[in-house]
């Protein structure tokens, strides 16, 4: 199985970048000030480069929402119970929550997956069930998953990516569900940045000081009981992760071997996407930073990863609701390459 | 005339916040940790008690994009020639202008108004003509315009406010587009908010560093020239300023006074902001700022009005770009209020 992810991680190819004088040149011709639309003309130009195509239409979108619980719960790391996951999967399913009411914004699908929730699901419209386990280990006593768990995750996600992709979608994003996922992102965050704990741990849901400083200590335990390897990304994955971020970073993985653009969510999605990147550094190329979420520690992924995000918003729900958001200025940057006039076409005196 | 506007003043009234316990106990019941969907919450709770309803459809929304020329262009301020102004409305008539692109992709109606524009069109689907003078004088000798057309600038903009209401739009946005326009809304920045010229006045769309001094050079000028009145909004508005600011300023006076939500684009617009301030101080409760420009006078204009700008995608087109982007994640907040599931609704664990 680990032979079989290398050799994925080793299809994955930088974007070609051999258009982009023709694409800036384009962008440059459209009747405005050059360069005056900022960031949407950076979207624009980023999105025609990954995909490859001359004049892309608006793409079809989908959310994968990964959900998973945690066995450090039982620390008291969260302030929501753990039954909270399976109860959030339900109202996903019912389309009550925030992802859905953001993904029918954007026009996107939401798929929810089971990648390692603590509870049975019957069948369901929407849910696609591909459980490596019912949640994690408490990694305060041990790995919170076998090597073997975090590869399953991964490949998982890879193959929810290609079969998006055969499906005809064209632009994926990550989400996430999973009471406690904060502390195994921040733990991932700190290993793989080399920062302390305390430096990328917040405040998740909403817990207040002492709570605070007990999960920073939780951290810290984690990581010396485990001693993940920062130089090998799946050995940290297994320690101090969680399922969800598994299927996150194959998503992300499966996007980058299929050419294909994906959003990232906030802090836990971007936790999936620093194993991603460790696994291959390409694959940021093909990543858009969807938003700066208000956990303290997703800046420090952001700056490790040299991604600038689409949004600040002061949001910290996750389910991949940032990345909603940032989808529509991804449509806007695309209708704004291939829809605006041109200074020739319109007969706009050109600037100096 | 004067009479009329001081009536119109005198009859805006602050937002009414008696309900606004009940609203944020509504976003705190919905199915996400409290606050964590941070802006567009905001978005939500100020569009809500804005306009006074329950549960708000999403709003027909209209951009109003103001036109008008400069004769302050002559002294060089702008890196595009002055007939890029007609040319350009012309442009916005047939679709192909970033604001006709991004106002579709927001689902928002384009009216552009001559205001001011030194060229006469003919009748045209979408073009209103309000027409207070062809152009501005040359500020540098002599006002802009007189106090009266000031004065008539602005009324023409509450009327275009309350027909727009009065059609059924709910949410409506400023925009403009006038070549040498940025050169009189930093004098009008500068007057009003006690900065120097240098501190507000920026590259526009594109001028080079010898040009950029010239351009404060200019401003200073006719600052030394006029002595605008820093107490008297329309004194400042007529000495230094421009038709298409007139314009703005009265939308959004019509917009208050109709208890009407208004989204403010950039420098410009919010120059226009500015000057309705300075006539009624409760017009801000109704704006929405939209972004966060990249000319740097944006800043200390935001600031003095004590608006936090939804976006940052380094943008300085104008037109009402910024304005329509923001107007989606307004709709966005009001999906969020009304679509999503509460707590005991969804059958979902609350938090601590």
């Amino acid at each position: 199985m680990e032979k079989r992810l290398s050799s994925i991680a080793a299809g994955i190819k930088p974007v070609n970048t051999v258009r982009e004088k023709e694409v800036q040149a384009h962008l440059d011709d459209l009747t405005k000030p050059k360069g005056s639309l900022g960031r949407l003309e950076e979207l624009a130009k980023r999105y025609v480069l990954i995909t490859g195509r001359d004049f892309p239409p608006i793409p079809r979108k989908a959310v994968f929402v990964f959900a998973g619980d945690h066995g450090v719960t039982e620390e008291g790391v969260s302030a929501f119970p753990k039954e909270v996951t399976f109860q959030m999967v339900y109202n996903f399913l019912r389309g009550g929550a925030g992802i859905n009411v953001l993904a029918r914004h954007a026009g996107a699908d939401v798929f929810v997956v089971d990648i390692g929730v603590d509870f049975d699901f019957e069948d369901a419209e929407g849910l696609i069930v591909r459980k490596v386990a019912r949640g994690t280990q408490n990694m305060t006593k041990g790995p919170a998953m076998t090597r073997q768990e975090a590869i399953k995750g991964i490949l998982e996600g890879i193959r929810l990516a290609s079969e998006a992709v055969e499906n005809g979608f064209e632009l994926l994003a990550t989400g996430e569900m999973g009471i406690g996922n904060t502390t195994p992102a921040s733990a991932v965050t700190a290993v793989l940045t080399g920062r302390t704990p305390e430096e990328v741990t917040g405040r998740g849901t909403g817990i207040g000081d002492k709570a605070l400083r007990k999960k920073v200590e939780v951290i810290e335990r984690s990581i010396e009981v485990n001693m993940p390897d920062p130089r090998d990304p799946i050995d940290v994955l297994s320690k101090v992760g969680g399922h969800e971020i598994s299927g996150i970073t194959g998503l992300i993985l499966g996007c980058a071997l299929k050419g294909v653009p994906v959003v990232i969510d906030g802090f836990i999605s971007t936790a999936g996407a620093l194993i991603a990147h460790g696994i291959s550094p390409y694959v940021v190329q093909y990543m858009f930073a969807s938003h700066q979420s208000v956990e303290q520690g997703h800046k420090v992924q952001l700056e490790h990863l040299g991604l600038t995000p689409v949004l600040d918003l002061d949001l910290r729900l996750g389910e991949g609701t940032g990345a909603a958001l940032a989808m529509t200025l991804i449509d806007a940057g695309i209708k704004v390459y291939t829809e605006m006039a041109t200074f020739s076409g319109a007969r706009v005196s050109p600037g100096n």
